[in-house]
């Protein structure tokens, strides 16, 4: 069977796979530090190469106004195949503080079972899983799908370019779904497949009191001092059941189905989990829902960032003449991030005092979005997930937002499969970051079982 | 006359006491930098140098576990003059945010009838004042009062070795009474003697939630968020009625007298001057007093900092790991800043929640004080500036503390004249402080009466 001939060509060539990958994570591809900008025309090098070998066709590095894009293409599928648009980021976060990595964030080493480089789980040991699926495909003669690839560098920074790029690349990446591999496992043993991402609308909230900071001596006691009003402001932004106090926030948000309930549940994500975790004193969720349905499936707001008045060492009695908050919405289908806008403003003009005013200065916002779990590709992949690990995967709402995955559904109106094989403790944004080799082996046999399924 | 030929040469020499003025306020002595020190050392110096040149006699730089006291006398005055003790702080407040003066904070600057510079106002233009008013005297011979200087180099920092230092220096510091021209006057036509000081009582407040920041789109919902929390903290701590909401605080407030209330009512203070002196949009008190009432004879609670996560620009999706506040109490007669310190921790004990750590850090206090209007130097000074200003003083509750003024009372028990030659809209502890010059030689002319009245 063509299937097993694949899987054992992936199978003996783990070696090769590894060292390939290791070449990759040489390459110190940090996007958000100027004095990378040539490591990342590097790693877009490494990319086309690459595929360029497996072999995949119409291979390019293409400009924007930032780093590029790489894209490839091998489109000779049977009709009525889909196209499958695999998007990647070959950008990597800095790896500073340099003096806790046990090895040098871009010498990769393997200890035990995992792989220690910057950029092992968070993504190019995720796209190099599906770089070395195909190549596994088409080592045996052909692909039963179309694939095209779409590999950015600049996720790291917030994808600045990569909106205008699809839109103006609309013909070239018309595709029937993308398979987004950056999402991960709950752990190494328990396939997941997220179904959610909830959206976000951030803001810079600004109060201003005093035309100038004041000595609180002299005027203590007569003006509203706007950092205590700040205060009051954002106190005021959750009720006694920690429920989010904008007016009609929670409107429009999606109910949990029962058997949305019942499947969140089952996932090994209960309160010790999150606990360990975040190392909190305790859980604090909104009344009437479980941890997991909180972290994922219901809206929330934080607080980013506070700064008012003398904040150094010391002591200054200073009535300060403003203060300032960043704050977000984490929001839920189908919560419109305008909406909130709007919603934030009318808190304010309801509760703000008139003893001090106010600035919202809006920080970018995307939709959540949610896909359909019996969707074909979903599906494929489920049951991919299925033959490989040889148990039922779980579905995961994640909390984080993909602004990717918005910008497909939006530009190319296609939905996104979301998988990976990264885990919670891969250390990704921190020091010692890994990739645990025999998941990320599972997962290369999963895309293969996954492009027959499709 | 005497008198007359002492203020010819006040009159006389106001250019000469302007630039030497200025040399003194061109010395950052920052005392809450360590980068200072020297700074610090120099303006000591400075002053031993000046008072050599007056004369007075036995000037010495004293040493205190922080920085320095200099010390003078001059005690030739006819048998039962009374003693002097020249209470003055050589040190300043940071400068910082730069960008806001106009001109340089230690490039002092005449603009119209002002003079602009760190310290002009709080307090080197006070001690100076007082240097050229004995200058004067002495220049024509004798003065009529026995005089000894104490000057600091920690009142920014909340003077933290000056009661130590005069603990050990009892004898050398035996005085009458103190003279403390670090308050102000009410307008540069409104002659002014304080004889009531707030105390303080000033805390660092921190919050700690997870055990490191934290990922808002993953564990955003789960757990209460450290700087939403601190913001409820601080919320809580105003009612309604804008009273400070700590267990017990008004317990020993001591009320306002009705002849108090009428005296108070007498002063030019009224709503409009504070918004004009704030640039506030409101006023915004306790309910219950009256503007004047509230900035001196009633306690009150202000931020004076906030800290927490991201706060440069742009947008960061992290919920912070702790977050930090600095508060302030102004205390009235009778309240004692340990039982306050006291009230801040069952407050936090009832209010903080279990979802959270706190911790609150002292950063320094003192009570608060009031004294007689009928003592003699008070009248002495009520006399000299009659003289002066043509007019009679007002009598005023300063919001502000100077705990020096208990310490005094305390360890030398001796009490306080308060006055000052500065104004409302100085910007002590802002920037582009200055000094109003005409109030300034006119403040000059006053001592000089006020000596000869004693």
């Amino acid at each position: 069977m063509e299937k097993e001939k694949v899987l054992n060509y992936a199978h003996s060539h783990e070696k090769e796979f590894l060292a390939d990958l290791n070449s990759f994570l040489e390459i110190p591809s940090i996007s958000t530090q100027s004095e990378n900008t040539q490591d990342i025309q590097k790693a877009a090098e490494w990319l086309a190469n690459r595929l360029k070998r497996i072999p995949m066709e119409h291979v390019q590095i293409l400009p924007t106004a930032g780093h590029p894009v790489v894209y490839a293409d091998y489109l000779h599928a049977p009709e009525k195949a889909p196209i499958v648009l695999i998007y990647g980021h070959y950008d990597v976060q800095p790896a500073d503080p340099l003096e806790l990595w046990q090895t040098g964030p871009f010498k990769p080493t393997v200890r035990d079972d995992s792989l220690f480089a910057r950029g092992a789980s968070d993504m190019k040991g995720q796209i190099a899983a599906c770089l070395y699926a195909i190549e596994s495909l088409l080592s045996q003669g052909s692909l039963p799908v179309n694939v095209k690839f779409i590999l950015e560098g600049e996720e790291e920074i917030g994808s600045p370019n990569l909106a205008p790029f699809i839109e103006s690349h609309k013909e070239l990446l018309s595709s029937t779904f993308a398979l987004n591999p950056d999402t991960g496992m709950i752990a190494s043993d328990i396939p997941t497949i997220v179904y959610g991402l909830r959206g976000l609308a951030y803001f810079e909230l600004r109060v201003f009191g005093p035309a100038h900071d004041l000595h609180s001596g002299v005027f203590g006691g007569i003006i509203h001092n706007p950092a205590t009003s700040l205060c009051e402001i954002i106190a005021g932004m959750h009720d006694k059941d920690n429920r989010v106090n904008l007016p009609g926030f929670y409107d429009k948000v999606r109910p949990i189905s029962a058997e949305e309930k019942m499947e969140l549940s089952r996932l090994p994500l209960n309160d010790e989990y999150y606990l360990k975790q975040t190392g909190s004193p305790m859980i604090w969720n909104e009344k009437g829902y479980t941890s997991t349905e909180s972290a994922g499936a219901r809206p929330t707001m934080d607080v980013h960032g506070l700064l008012s008045g003398f904040t150094g060492e010391g002591s200054k009695t200073v009535i300060p003449a403003q203060a300032m908050a960043k704050i977000s919405f984490r929001l839920v289908p189908d919560q419109d991030p305008e909406e909130v806008h709007h919603q934030l403003i009318q808190y304010l003009k309801k509760n703000a005092p008139p003893s001090i005013r106010w600035e919202v200065i809006p920080m970018g916002h995307g939709p959540a979005c949610i896909a359909d779990r019996k969707y074909p590709a979903v599906m494929a992949l489920y049951k991919a997930m299925q033959s490989v690990w040889g148990k039922d995967p779980v579905y995961k709402r994640e909390g984080g937002s993909v602004p990717i995955v918005s910008d497909m559904q939006e530009l190319l109106h296609i939905d996104s499969v979301l998988t990976g094989f990264g885990l919670p403790d891969d250390n990704i944004h921190a020091p010692n970051e890994k990739l645990d080799l025999p998941t990320w082996y599972h997962g290369i046999d999963t895309l293969i079982h996954f492009f027959f399924n499709l």
